[in-house]
């Protein structure tokens, strides 16, 4: 039988959110009930139920970070029991036999994977994300929460961590060069961006935050960085030119790519994670000189995403979070979009309890 | 005692070739000097000495596809000997101590190499290059050519080969994927590309060439490719979307960007060895869907280069060329221009025997 949940959803992109019954799929013997504890409200949640990225298909519930307990198992789950601390990010399903999935990049599905919420799912419904009380999921998409993280700050590794570590870890962050640690630079200090930081320098990195401005420099060095520069300093692409191994630009607006690419050492690598709306402009001359390399990623498969859940129980790393209750959300769209969110709001979903549908 | 050479030299950007003396050094106990048996045409040199790369230093004498045989060797020389069958490609002296150096990456050296030709030397003089009767090169930056190889055919291996090489290599066209050969795309059948397109199929990859017309079709068979299209076909870039592993872009010409990343399947690669005047457009979206890579290369180190012809002696592969005479020079650049030349132009530098100087 399916099951009804509280949600947060919006009827439209001007709507407001509100409480609402959704129903989640009765649960295929391959499915995980989870008991949503918290869900973090990524940027990308913004874009999508505000139009921004295409039609949403409305009324809709967002969020693909998302961590809980397993509160049911299908009759062929072996790998979960009932009470397992458990997370799901942005994907809920793939074909599992593509090249791409068999190579653990489910992120690439070549029969196109299924998104946490507003995607076409395998029944032909359309996802509902993780705004909400619980969510019934396919096993093979969820990950282990491994004790040390709290749910609230655990949520938004399930998107912000991965789509860090997976750069980061490809692009060989924490081997050395030349018998030192790699220099890496994190370009922009926001939800990607802080993560970055200390994932790189955990992974072993000497670690670099370039922002506009200095003001995040204590919280920079606080998250592990050696130091934070300005770019807009006199001189700035000048005096570091050719200094990094790899820079991770994880900021979303438009850049001067040749002069970022000229901060790269030899054989260095920008790893873009952030998409600027505008085609960017780049001299194929300034990867051709030094044997460059402009490198794309998009989050991570589950079992690197996993991998980085232990990776930062290990080195006791969580996003900064706020926490936040339901009624609270629509206000907190808008102030992650004015950037006053330090670094991931985080919706208690203990907050549905008690809250009237409607 | 330096040592004086016949050589093709020009006055100016818009002056003929003229055949002049010219000096080589004095060998120094590190130097190896070398009878140039044949010297390859290499677009750059006509770039060069027109002066379309910024000023050249007249009189010059360019080329840096050289192929001769050991002359006569310097005192603390003991890797080459008199009558080694040898080679020198685009670099003629490195710090040998920068990172990059040691770690065979000569192409980037820290402190600046020295090209072949036109390039202040470490003495102060300006490098002259390989159109000539002889050359006086450090011993660290002269390869052996292997027996199996022509001079005339292995002089553009020094230039076109270990750029089409290096890529092919460092991106793992001949490794598997999902336990078949990896398909690998060359866009231009030029002299770069024909080369390329040699060395991927000897690899082991599936070559596929791709240029504007299917004109050259037979000739990328020959070449080793499995087909040819033709990139001006009526929905080419739909039909062949997400299809290749790894395009190495030979061209120097404007290329929609965004269009040919959509060739590549995911975490595929589009190697760039051509560099178009102008600066190129891409939308970020294009490489962090897929988590594709779009990577700069040049030329490469020496012992990459050695490696490279090794490799070329094993497999059979020597550049296509036809061999000129000196007085043939003038007339062969306005053909390279012009597109005439399959695939390079050689001289035979037997043919300043006899020529008068002035």
């Amino acid at each position: 039988m399916p099951i009804t949940v509280k949600a947060l959803q919006k009827g439209g992109p001007d709507q407001p959110f509100r409480v609402a019954n959704i129903e989640r799929r009765d649960p295929r013997p391959d499915d995980v009930v989870i008991d949503i504890k918290a869900a973090g409200i990524c940027h990308s949640d913004i874009h999508t139920i505000r139009n921004e990225w295409g039609e949403a298909h409305f009324p809709l519930t967002v969020g693909h970070e998302i961590a809980g307990v397993v509160e049911a198992v299908g009759t062929d789950v072996t790998d979960w029991e009932v009470g397992d601390r458990v997370g799901v990010g942005c994907l809920v399903n793939s074909c599992g036999t593509c090249q791409e999935c068999r190579a653990g990049q489910e992120q690439n599905c070549l029969s196109g994977n299924v998104g946490t919420y507003n995607a076409p799912d395998v029944d032909g419904t359309i996802t509902q994300g993780g705004y909400a009380q619980k969510v019934v999921v396919d096993e093979r998409f969820v990950c282990r929460i491994p004790d040390a993280l709290d749910f609230d700050a655990a949520a938004p590794l399930l998107c912000a961590g991965i789509t860090t570590y997976a750069p980061l870890n490809r692009w060989g962050a924490g081997d050395e060069k030349d018998g030192a640690p790699k220099k890496v630079a994190v370009l922009g200090l926001g939800g990607l961006g802080h993560m970055g930081v200390q994932i790189a320098a955990a992974m072993g990195a000497e670690v670099t935050v370039l922002s506009r401005t200095r003001k995040k420099e204590q919280l920079a060095l606080d998250l592990g960085a050696q130091q934070m520069l300005a770019t807009t300093d006199d001189g700035f692409f000048e005096d570091h030119r050719g200094t990094f191994d790899l820079i991770l630009n994880t900021i979303s607006a438009d850049i001067p790519v040749d002069r970022y690419l000229s901060l790269l050492a030899p054989r260095g690598v920008m790893a873009v994670v952030g998409m600027p709306p505008a085609k960017q402009e780049l001299s194929f001359g300034s990867i051709i000189g030094g044997g460059k390399v402009l490198a794309g990623s998009n989050i991570g498969g589950i079992a690197e995403t996993q991998e980085m859940l232990d990776f930062c129980a290990e080195h006791g790393l969580t996003a900064l979070i706020e926490t936040i209750g339901i009624d609270e959300a629509d206000a907190t769209y808008d102030r992650v979009v004015a950037g006053e969110v330090y670094f991931r709001a985080v919706i208690d979903t203990s907050t549905f309890e008690g809250a009237e549908v409607g």
